[in-house]
């Protein structure tokens, strides 16, 4: 009896090894990886890689609820997750942001409203804290029961940081639960220092580079970030690392057995300071570049995402966040793999299975029969310049624009669905689900 | 179409995850992976483990042109490879000797002879180099083109060992086949002036203990061993480490970015020098055993293997070598794993997946659609004590005796042959092939 | 033309090496070193040890200023330099502690009343800042101007601590000094959380052990304050380092090439949690201390000072800090020379030498032409057993009770005039003289 | 009662401190620091830098004993001696080489004949060892007594180096006698090895550079000797570290506390292997050469020395070793002070006092009361520019020809007789004496 769908004679990319063979979906599932198998559907990967999808565990679509200025203007959950998928995403994970005194459950239950409906791509949720008080760390369990295993703090910015101490509290809640501390490690008091000096010197606005947010004040934070989940038993992953100081943190922290991981996020892999490219962590120079290279390579960090939560420009020289939703799989396969700087299965490690694995997601990530049937066919050959034609995003810009990759994914399929095929969207809109999540 | 057999219902653990699935073997290879496959035998796996057959990349099966006191005594190939089997082994390397002056070719055509038609495993052999005349690394591509990429150097054992230039010639030869070179580290004329010491107080004998070959020697030539693979541009793996000074020279060299490798023998993971069996680099005290099992966890070391090279007894008090060809999967299940040292995917990564893709076996090592149908059920909840009546090998005595195991293999199956099955040995005698292998 | 005194045959130990020789003084400095010189006086050092006076660069007499409960209630100027000139001890740094808002140099005029006419020994003062507005910091270079380069800052104690930012303004103000920043550094959140802690469960008080305080916060303080002062361009000097963390982070700072030094005091190397001494940070177990005179034996710490604060006792069983101005020099030579951890050498160096450098005191801390003739006879022969009975603080109890010391000062000789000797006190009370410091 | 010589005024500099004060000597030993000595002769030193004599722990003057190639051939001792005294050095340290199975005594009476009556400069004598056979260690007790407790090994040079064996039981020799172990440490085998491929490559020739003697193979010697040390528990120097290994070795193992130091000769820190100066080992590149530099400053090396070995040139473009005896103390004060690598006090310690302490002069290196009167006056705004006409060695050639050095020695003083004064050798020929050392 012939499975749904096969994919044949492509080449599987796994984190630890690449062979050939075909892989067969049934239903939403992965039925079989096997030689000779056939399907009522039979697509022909010869030349192509197989890969599992690729999970982009920090996105910021379109999200009221959020307070401005920092409230994510870019891609809506329909618009946002249809990127994706062109560039080889079946997984995006955004977040819940309640507001200080705002039951967690409830904004939770809001936030999937955004969300459900909307999200051609299976969706998950990290649960934001930005509420100091110890009651809210009541309802964390309820959190957990809906799936959420995954918390972000965030020691900076005025309105989200939680103080030292709540914080803490809160890791060790996320610890009672089994869960990941997810932190955003900047000094928020030194970080307001040098903003208000650049600011006296008429350098104000919601923007900054790295004059405004050294890397000192990130590796500070990132030390005191994994020193607090150290003393709350919590496994601990920082996001978005931008400095060498903070690299080397991580790398100390692992070698001392401590659960510590780390995020690069695309735009600070692609980018130095020279190009004006906005973020928080700023993009800092090539030195810190390299560092965060070389500890993607040597396993001081674990993950590449993409923060992705880019604004129409508001000025013509400036471009205002990233828009990496869906260029990441492509460029990390650019400049990480073409420019030899780790393999094919470390790029999938990176892009797929790792991501998976640390956060919870325990049927994606892999090609294993039993687990969902995302999968992605990327063409190593196929040539791409990137442009806001060529990109499915809502922003009127495209930040890497000019760029030219070398590889660049030819389907997308979801849960057994094939949703790009032959440059086209061909899913049915809102599909998605929310998944729900666990370490147990 | 049913495969000719199914394993269903077991729990697979393979290096990087686990997860529940069946496995189908057509003729010699794995046909597939996936739930409800089919098959003309079908083996129920409920409540066991699947994973790769066992890699053992050290051992020293009877070699009649090894020259005394260090020829192999224990085992022949064919009651050696039926043990391993036993102990859920599916491929083991053995060694080429060449005589000094002898052809290396000639060597290996009389060494295949020895295993051919007896041994019931897969088997490849490493070509053995003692001869430090240059003339004799012409013979290397000849030897690479049979399928051999490994070679082993002694720096110690009169007879046996290469003096630095050529031990550094030699590297050189392996690295233009893109080969790997293995060594046995310790400094040959520092173990002799304490062998000579030991013998002047009358404690002579070819047996010695710590006492003759201390740690710092060892250290020391393994820090040289990795400084000439350096300077050839050679990937090298260290045998058989015993010492916390040479689990630290590797993971030195690792984190400096060297291509070098460690290898820990299960009997230094299992005893003490307090358990008075005989080995070379001796088995040392506790706090090297430690760093062993540390360097396993961390991943200074690699593999674990066994350097099987045991002989009767010839003192009532004395172990002559560990009889380890059976017992490896099961004891570094339990004393690795029972013992939360780490996770039963590295136990897998480090008996099988890992000595596969280090030893070049390009098709063995991991359970995937293409690869060879080398296969073991193992038993988490079956218990088992070892003696000499339990075990299979020919000598005398059993190492291990007295120690129990929970967990241990209960189906060893070979490219599709079913060769140990309800305790007993059920498959053809001398079916094993010689196994060619390449890192290209 | 005979010296005004010449110390006789005694064997000085400097910070480097050690030689016989005689000191002659003339007025207040040290005018020759050298061989058979003649004085007025002429004392017999034969069988001594002839240093460098001792310079306690951590102490805390009675000052009024300074708010409950943290107000130091031991001994006065008078008593307690009395009592430093017993144990060897030549020159003390005490602190003036301005109140918020308060004018630092009004603050400074107030302390050195409190001291001047009162102290026995040449006297400093560290200039503490609790007021976290930047218009104190324009007051600084008027305390520079009075000879005070050195500032301390406390990241813990409400009503002492600065936040990050003020305490890097304060930092970049003590750069643009060319001064020595100070640190207290212990996470105040975190300590707080874990009080109140115990304050829920009933182990209320201002007394805390390890339990309250742990040594990961101490380690993350340790390691943001290093940070702060690599951003700011300071010589930082971390205070009381009491946890291996600390010791771990001042020793990394160091092989990175910062200017980072750390105090330990000599309460937690004698005693551990054991002992029931109370002080803040705490006094931790056995492994934390091991790890402190490793750090003094190593380099990673710099100095040995006292802390000296301690008050009468509340609880029988309880030690309300530890009275050590009197013993130090006694008690690092029993616990760190007699036991073989490090030379005498070292010990001069860290009770006598490295403190005047550190703290910029330019004429003390060598037995050099020119230097104050601040010497001490230092007996090795001679036994102590402590109590209150022996010693001279006002405190009514002895922390170091029935503790021997073999080796202990015989003769205090400050700026020419003898103060101590024949175990009396014979100097002039209130000679003392506040002394200014640079590090120009 | 007047002193016979004091040095007025001037700033002394030792390892630790700089001060204005006289020095007064009285027969051959300091007699006094002081301030307003007096003497029949005084010397006014104001705007002069006053240290203790420089010492070359390593030179190599004319030696008849020494087999060619590798005979010293430059200077003798009455010239050699001269020149030093030239470039404020007051002690040198020659060799004994006694040729294998020649009684080691027989060749040190033989040697001390080279040198008394010929050196103006007190010398001592290095033991070396050529001779395997453990026979000659029975004659290190008759060494040591002579007062020679440090030993000279070669790991390279045919003739001359130790096979390891021989190498560890002279250390342990050495060790019993509490003397310190030297080694030139570069692995034979190799070199010979690459030698070999230079001349079949027509680049024969007793000279060779990095080419023929790799800085893996120096790096891996360094190690080797260093474990070989620790196995027979001796302090151990290294010689004329060349390479970054090398450093990064000495300093891995200082920092697990071994007793293990390392030189640095002069013309590695002024030339790197663009200059074509011949040396063994070879002048590495610059990036070895920052190594170095890094190492002085940090620790990992321990002193400056020559080498002193050079020999008229055979070729115009070459130059055969360096003339370094003259040079040094100014060249690490152009080159390491001047440039800001370390401070005035370190250059003193790496060029005077830490070699009389690592080589056992007991009464040399401090400017200390009963200390031998070895004194050097360094002008910091006295030029000069080297060339042949202005250094004092017979050789032909000038090294450093055309590098300008500012700050220069310009009176010499040993044992309180003025060698040189005004640019003029006013010592008596021959006066200097054999120096026994200990390390009791």
């Amino acid at each position: 009896m012939p499975y749904n769908l096969v994919i044949k004679n492509g080449r599987l990319i796994t984190a630890h090894t690449s062979y050939q063979a075909d892989v067969a979906v049934q239903g939403e599932q992965i039925a079989a990886i096997g030689n000779d198998l056939s399907g009522e559907r039979e697509v022909d990967a010869q030349g192509l890689y197989v890969i599992p999808g690729a999970i982009d565990g920090h996105v910021h679509l379109t999200d009221p609820t959020t307070p401005p200025p920092y409230r994510p203007k870019a891609d809506s959950f329909a618009v946002g997750s249809r990127a994706a998928a062109f560039g080889g995403v079946t997984t995006i994970i955004d977040f819940v942001q309640p507001d200080p005194g705002q039951s967690l459950i409830e904004a939770l239950d809001q936030r999937q409203k955004d969300a459900d409906g909307q999200s051609v791509l299976d969706y998950c949720l990290h649960m934001n804290l930005r509420d100091p008080d110890p009651v809210r760390l009541q309802e964390f369990p309820l959190v957990f029961a809906r799936g959420i295993p995954t918390y972000k703090f965030f020691m900076t910015y005025e309105g989200y940081r939680l103080p030292d101490d709540a914080l803490f509290r809160a890791m060790e809640a996320v610890a009672a639960g089994n869960g990941l501390a997810i932190v955003h490690a900047e000094n928020h008091l030194i970080l307001q220092e040098f903003r208000r000096r650049l600011a006296a010197a008429g350098k104000s606005g919601p923007l900054w580079g790295p004059a405004g947010a050294p890397a000192i004040a990130e590796g500070e934070a990132i030390h005191r970030a994994l020193a607090l989940a150290l003393l709350a038993g919590v496994r601990v992953l920082i996001y978005h690392v931008s400095s060498s100081e903070g690299v080397r943190e991580i790398g100390l922290a692992k070698a001392r057995g401590q659960s510590a991981y780390g995020e690069a996020c695309v735009q600070y892999l692609v980018f130095t300071d020279e190009a004006n490219v906005m973020a928080g962590p700023p993009i800092r120079s090539a030195v810190h570049q390299a560092a965060l290279w070389q500890g993607l390579s040597n396993g001081s960090l674990d993950i590449v995402s993409t923060d992705h939560n880019a604004s129409n420009r508001e000025r013509p020289d400036q471009v205002v966040g990233a828009s990496s939703i869906e260029t990441r799989l492509a460029l990390v396969h650019q400049f990480g793999v073409r420019t030899g700087r780790f393999s094919l299965n470390r790029w999938v490690e990176l892009c797929c299975t790792r991501p998976a694995r640390l956060f919870g997601l325990s049927h994606k990530g892999h090609l294993i029969p039993g687990y969902d049937a995302d999968i992605v066919l990327f063409d190593p050959e196929k040539e791409l310049t990137y442009s806001t034609e060529v990109l499915h995003s809502a922003i009127d810009y495209c930040t890497y624009e000019g760029i030219t990759v070398k590889g660049t994914p030819v389907m997308t399929i979801s849960r057994g669905e094939v949703l790009i095929e032959n440059g086209q969207f061909v899913g049915r809109p809102g599909r998605g689900r929310f998944v729900e999540r666990s370490f147990d």
